[in-house]
């Protein structure tokens, strides 16, 4: 295996954002409610802003006839994806299809646009594989567990998005956590994500050949999330870096799996070296998360709860009821900054 | 990041199988059914088997009071697990959770436990990360898509069957993939779980270590299923490798990703080469499967249709009814596979 071997042509990287001063979300957003939008739209602000359309790093897929997003059930072919999806601005995604589904009639209720009780159908009927609901602007998405299988969702998310000819997309993960050296319940708007040794990149292996990418998220969208949090004034929440690993158990250092060969003083070691480096939590998908919305140019963000400090234990022991609560608090996050980038607050 | 450096006292791996002569799956459960089990078992062949325990590579476990299973909402405080699962003889486990529900009914009528129609509860109904079903001696679990996502579904399942006392478990994984060379709806029984490089290991990172462990399965096993496909002989079978990889899309070439940065050329010679070190399909999950039921002393397979041949396409277009039967025939194979073994063929 060749270490390190970088393909070389990755220069979709450079199109992730660039210095340029931009405008906040709330600007960028602010007018999208209101009719008659224009390629250069000009916000309540006077910023004059392009629209942002979706990057795809993939010349194959122009000479296509038809794209079929098989994951999703849904197809080029067979639906009009302009039509159904070209008015999205805010896509959430989260491991568990009952959240997000949780999370849709929670926006809809909050921008005024369902009635309490109202069913929103899943998109992705077709498939048990993902679940899609949409609202308005906000499409919500779930990812399940772990690297490939938010990775294969964000493929095709990307792809769908390209192809309704979608722009000013902002992408947010919404999920739970292992803390470390936080208060249960408390949240943590993702700085960078890192490996399990730390570094802030991914490693994919690509036609045999291992490829490193960048993990870095928007700052700017970070700290308006963080705003949010300050306003809204209901939980503890912090800016930190998010550890991004491979496997649940003894990936995150636990000693309750079915397999742990170390001792509780190596982990307890390995967890505060994490801590020093700057990791606050612990997840499994916000290192693809991050390369892939950075390839592809789209604003990106990881707002995740902690379900317990990890310094304390391992096992998730919180009522059902605790949990729950819990888990209601990058939905309500990310709510507010929705309605407020939508003029709303 | 150390590369290579294994943890020196991952022993378990002495208890995967030894070079003594088994008795076949056969000849170990065909008295199952019958009343009157002893730890000393004598079958209808005369042979001696003493029974096979789960073998639990985890000290801590023995000291906690109670033990939750998180991403199945089953714990030892709130559940009988002897009571519940101590009969279980063999767990199918799959992606998708429809999949996994319709394996159930199927061999509950072939093993002439249920009757058509017959309901059968989601044993993990207080979670939506996984579902469990049950009937008689056997256990079908979900377990999404990827690496991660099976390895934690692992964690929890090896310590249920654990908790239940269960011995003598053969656990095999039917799945979909792609397939190298072969005409679609082949079905290919594992012999080597490869990663995207074609080696026979996974790597795994244990506190910021990587550690490479043995992905090999049993072969009398593998033998015992292809003999079974040939009193079937309904469908085209073949032994062979099985590439796992962590991305559907890059990770095994395919060209319609919403990134692809090599062309058609690359990705045929990498295809070539994978058929040429004897990979027959690729799907996602395998590797850690194969890894640590091996470390768990449990005897595993893994039973996957081809959906298309990669070497003429990237997309799966095969009508629904069509991919609907594909997906029926791993299920077949080892719903006679589990009827034979007990005796009822």
């Amino acid at each position: 295996k060749e270490k390190g071997e970088s393909v070389s042509n990755e220069t979709c990287l450079s199109v992730a954002g660039g210095p340029v001063a931009v405008p906040t979300t709330e600007q960028r957003y602010k007018t999208y409610m209101a009719p008659g939008s224009s390629s250069e739209k000009k916000t309540d602000d006077g910023h004059a802003s392009k629209e942002n359309f979706i990057h795809l790093c993939n010349p194959h897929l122009e000479k296509m006839k038809e794209d079929i997003l098989y994951h999703f059930a849904l197809g080029t072919g067979t639906h009009d994806f302009p039509t159904l999806f070209g008015d999205v601005k805010f896509v959430c995604v989260g491991g568990s299809p009952s959240r997000m589904k949780a999370f849709i009639a929670y926006i809809a209720e909050e921008l005024g646009l369902g009635s309490p009780g109202c069913d929103y159908p899943n998109i992705c009927a077709g498939t048990d594989r993902y679940a899609m609901y949409k609202v308005g602007p906000v499409l919500s998405v779930s990812h399940g567990m772990g690297i490939p299988s938010i990775s294969i969702m964000l493929h095709e998310l990307i792809k769908l998005l390209y192809h309704a000819k979608c722009s000013d997309i902002t992408i947010i993960r919404i999920g739970t956590s292992g803390g470390i050296g936080l208060e249960p319940g408390s949240v943590v708007i993702t700085r960078q994500s890192v490996d399990a040794t730390f570094k802030p990149q991914l490693e994919q292996v690509v036609l045999g050949k291992t490829v490193i990418r960048s993990t870095n998220l928007d700052e700017q969208l970070a700290k308006e999330l963080m705003q949010c949090s300050k306003e809204i004034g209901q939980f503890n929440t912090v800016i930190g870096n998010t550890m991004c690993t491979l496997d649940f158990y003894e990936g995150q250092g636990r000693l309750d799996g079915a397999i742990c060969l170390y001792d509780e003083e190596e982990k307890l070691q390995y967890l505060k070296n994490a801590y020093e480096s700057g990791v606050r939590n612990i997840e499994m998908e916000s290192s693809v998360f991050a390369a892939m919305c950075n390839l592809s140019g789209v604003k990106a963000a990881v707002v995740c709860v902690t379900l317990l400090n990890r310094l304390e234990g391992d096992q998730i022991t919180s009522s059902h009821d605790v949990l729950v609560e819990y888990q209601q608090r990058p939905q309500k996050l990310v709510g507010y900054f929705i309605k407020k980038s939508l003029g709303k607050v």
